[in-house]
């Protein structure tokens, strides 16, 4: 998976993933209104409108990007409604050729990281059948546990061919409090440096064609950091969060890549699905959310271009 | 809720919480027989397998124990179908006047932490209407994204009495790969008890009536551990996995008490809900699953209470 998703920045020039995270509050008044006239102020009537925005999202970018990234937390919000339009929303972006990274952020140890990496990239096994569950393509995992908590997700990706991003340094203010600390049985380098390390571990027993399926999450607001961790883990692929809303610029972004022009993905989630409320989109109209969300990936395609160009 | 945990804890004499994480090789031979025969090898099918599993372990034990704690992620391999039976199993276990700890290990940053907290302990707004989604009373959260990631959970339980446990030091084998690594800038202390800290200040800002709502994950298995972050967290209660199958025994838990014999609530998971497999329970066969679970609750509650008394 990880050897289409490159085919498939390299064919958009895109080294770009929209984030699929719909608050209520970035979904248009028409869309709310339509959900709710046919189901009420209901879960099944958030899940509804949701669901169509999305849609109408993904129709307007599948062409012009590789990959989204639903963030699972605002559709498990909504309860079984809001999975099961998470779930509607994986499988289209699927059938519209995109590949899903699924945001789920889970970490447990054994049978139960395990279950996660089953339900989310494998099948399960029930009596003599095995049926797939959420059936992303990547999903992102959390690393506290330890390689107890990864390493089953390593087995189902081995068998399914998919791929993982750990959390090594993540692009809220507050990270440092943990992944700063600095280990002083590692030369009194950061967590997230040791992180990285181990990251690198797992990445070169799993190679792709040229990356390693197993990648990492590390923020754009966090460039310095970004640049040693390319370093430390050449051959996993960098999903990068924090452009855009966040404050993480173009410039920013030019050390996470290689010198070959890959090993990162760029993340925006309302830099782009909600870009119709920004004053520089504001002539499509809410009606035309959809265009503005098209518009917003073609200006973010430029600046990063611009970006790596320059450097 | 914490305070009610407590009153629990108190009325049943058993700071036990049992640990509902179905695994289908746990699931007796019948109650598969019987879903699969309604269902079919489906996902529908394994799912009503492990609610049918849940209830009858549930009806064993919902009077001599103050709580339970699904893992969700037992659930969530199933898809939607396996969520749909952990809902079914939290509402149930609430009906039976049980408290329900969600394992969910949930963490993530801001608004997407707060979706999350929504979710699982608070109402989610649709238009002027607000619904609860799963609805547990307490779930565990995973720190490594600092606290962006755990205050929302604190604003959502604060708002509707309920609570969380922090993942401080988890049971696994591997689990000192990061958190037990020694922090440079906190006076070479292992990232456990820095966390552990963090834990104590929330809590400080959480209480009830004697004991806080924000409590703390920390594994039987690392006793002495236990010992010290029972005293860097003396107002939180201590969720202490590791019990019977992953090796902790009744001695090793004496030190995650506090002198009032309060503070800590023991999990077991495997050890009840599949002690019919165990050659101890062996005579209640696999029809009476349940009165073995009654029966291994029976001997874990005896085996803690006399460790309390001798130490």
């Amino acid at each position: 998976m990880i050897d289409q998703l490159i085919a498939k920045i390299k064919k958009t020039e895109a080294p770009i993933v929209v984030g699929l995270d719909p608050m209520m509050k970035f979904v248009p008044e028409h869309i709310r209104q339509m959900a709710f006239a046919e189901y009420g102020e209901t879960l099944e009537g958030a899940a509804e409108a949701i669901w169509q925005y999305n849609k109408e999202i993904v129709d307007h970018i599948y062409d012009i990007v590789p990959a989204v990234k639903p963030q699972i937390a605002m559709y498990e919000q909504f309860g079984i409604l809001g999975l099961l339009a998470f779930k509607k929303t994986v499988d289209y972006c699927k059938q519209k050729g995109l590949i899903v990274i699924g945001d789920i952020k889970r970490g447990d140890i054994g049978s139960t990281s395990e279950a996660y990496a089953v339900g989310h990239l494998g099948k399960v096994q029930v009596g003599s059948k095995a049926f797939y569950g959420f059936d992303e393509d990547f999903a992102t995992v959390n690393p506290y546990l330890g390689s107890d908590g990864v390493k089953p997700f390593l087995k189902v990706c081995q068998e399914e061919k998919k791929g993982i991003f750990v959390l090594v340094k993540t692009s809220n203010p507050s990270s440092g409090e943990l992944q700063d600390r600095l280990i002083a049985d590692a030369g009194n380098r950061p967590l997230y440096e040791v992180v990285g390390e181990q990251v690198n571990e797992w990445a070169k027993e799993c190679m792709g064609d040229s990356y390693s399926y197993v990648g990492a999450v590390v923020g754009a607001t966090y460039p310095e950091m970004g640049k040693i961790l390319r370093e430390i883990m050449p051959k996993s692929y960098i999903l990068v969060p924090g452009y855009g809303a966040q404050g993480g610029k173009g410039k920013d972004l030019v050390h996470f890549f290689n010198e070959d022009g890959l090993g990162a993905i760029v993340n925006s989630s309302r830099g782009i699905i909600a870009a119709y409320q920004q004053e520089k989109y504001a002539s499509y109209g809410s009606e035309g959310f959809g265009e503005a969300a098209r518009a917003a990936v073609e200006d973010m395609r430029e600046d990063i271009r611009q970006a790596i160009e320059s450097r």
